[in-house]
């Protein structure tokens, strides 16, 4: 059958506040840089009070993704769950402005809508404090096989093994998807998110993912060494396909005995929020096009490089249109 | 009596959303380029459909005013109603966060926060779709007369005009500030909202405005004149001190017998939403530090300089760094 949609995406809807603070004020707060931590109302509202004036705007790594993604001209679903409030309106106008087909059901008399508060430290760096509210009811019942069995490649996010209910979905999703011969593809997410649940991840990597996104810290995580090289070697042996991105450094594709180098593309770092995401964006949205792996990874590099040059997760106007003329032949 | 505050300001408390659109988005929706336009719930549903991705953060004309003077050094509080919901803690945390006291109570079980969409277009013109919702609600019983009492400078907003509670809140406020030998700022605001209340606007100013702002086209559109010479003849008879400014061509200030040219500071344009206000801001915290006329000018486009080069109406973390150095000796 062919695909209705090139990208699936499945993963926490949530809404960013941006602000840039020093590097004290994360000590202040007994915050790890560059770390993303969970956060209750009670710390959310501490935390938010002592912050700088923000800007809000729509965010969480998959749902990143996919607005870069279909701004590539990838055709592109999501999945998630905001609240029947005013933040859950500003993430469902972002990403179907963005060309994306959100069609899962608000929460309604629950938990709001997710919100992470992104602190940017001089260096670039973002630190996050993620408070789930509505996400934790995402479930299995909001994943519809049909949908999984439309897209080519079902990529879901590290980070929803959090909420304990959404990684039923995860698990349907990934099964779904397999059973109709479509592809998984997982973000590790963050190093400590793979500390938390490295077990359940290392088994899910091993038996369901097809196409394997993470950072140096966070493969690192996954198989316990200190060594990138080693991981990566680990990782070819566990998925068909590994993108291991080292910052600067470029990324790593490894594809059964394949090895891709692709560097970096250059340029002022501002706030390297969303950096992950847009690669993985690039990289999805040119393999569904069919492009070669060294390409994969260059469109994911500068589609990341337009990312870091603003504050915020997802590109702005000038961001968005550089990174439209990226899928241009 | 020594004032506690160097600025109050009352005004329309609302969050801003900000998309950048090309220009014929704006002639599909009917929109006069540069104006803002008053829009009831059905018309901001319809349009933020249709508007791209935004990014949300906190506005309102003297809002504005007031982050930035409080930026510069000056002792700030500010009056408005927000609603008891998402968009109102945003507006209530960023207005406290920049270090201006807010003390009115939110609306509860009413309209929601007011909030504007803001349409960016290439050239870095702003085009405003304000829906009032809880600043409907403001009114004279939010106007504390000792709050007023204890500010050197009560700014005003001439956008106050289009709800009509606020009317009575605005002359509240003059008149309280008068009887205790403070001084009255006005903005008009905007050209349509100058036509929407010439009358009530030429009265409130000759009765009791001390120091007006206003640029080319809401100075011209209150005289009802196509000359910028004769209008600011007129507002020199009509108010103590009047700033008018015209855009790269600076400002002129008005005062008695004086005339004081003060230049633009040339920067790239990206959006040119805040500039007036940050013009204000820096011209009113000029003026309670004691500084000169072309001082308080210079100042004030110094700031309205650092707000154009970004998104959004308040000063991003680098441009707020630049606007505290401004202030120093």
């Amino acid at each position: 059958m062919k695909a209705k949609y090139d990208i699936l995406g499945i993963g926490n809807a949530i809404v960013d506040v941006v602000a840039a603070v020093d590097d004290q004020f994360l000590a202040r707060h007994d915050m790890h840089k560059g770390a993303m931590h969970l956060i209750d109302t009670d710390r959310a509202d501490t935390l938010y009070s002592s912050m700088p004036p923000g800007k809000e705007s729509s965010g969480g790594s998959v749902a990143n993704s996919c607005a870069v993604a279909a701004a590539l001209g990838a055709r592109v679903a999501y999945v998630g769950k905001v609240a029947d409030d005013q933040l859950g309106s500003v993430f469902r106008h972002d990403i179907t402005a963005a060309g994306v087909t959100f069609l899962t059901p608000p929460l309604r008399s629950g938990a709001p809508t997710a919100r992470c508060l992104i602190l940017v430290t001089p260096d670039g760096q973002r630190t996050m404090n993620t408070y789930l509210g509505a996400c934790i009811a995402l479930d299995a019942a909001d994943v519809d096989v049909d949908l999984v069995s439309e897209a080519t490649v079902t990529y879901l996010e590290g980070y929803l093994f959090d909420p304990p209910a959404a990684q039923a979905a995860f698990y349907k999703a990934a099964s779904a998807a397999h059973q109709t011969g479509r592809q998984v593809a997982l973000s590790l997410s963050d190093a400590f998110c793979v500390h938390r649940h490295r077990d359940a991840f290392k088994k899910f990597v091993a038996d369901h993912v097809d196409i394997l996104f993470a950072n140096e810290s966070e493969i690192t995580a996954l198989y316990e060494t200190n060594s990138f090289e080693e991981a990566s070697e680990l990782a070819r042996k566990a998925v068909a396909l590994a993108a291991l991105t080292r910052s600067e450094r470029g990324s790593i594709i490894v594809r059964g005995a394949d090895t891709v180098a692709v560097p970096a593309t250059a340029t002022p770092v501002v706030d390297t929020t969303g950096a992950g995401d847009a690669y993985a964006a690039g990289f999805l949205a040119s393999m569904t096009q069919g492009k070669s792996l060294f390409e994969c990874g260059s469109i994911g590099s500068a589609a990341a490089a337009q990312v870091i040059t603003h504050y915020g997760a997802r590109p702005g106007p000038e961001a968005l249109s550089l990174i439209r003329d990226l899928s241009k032949p």
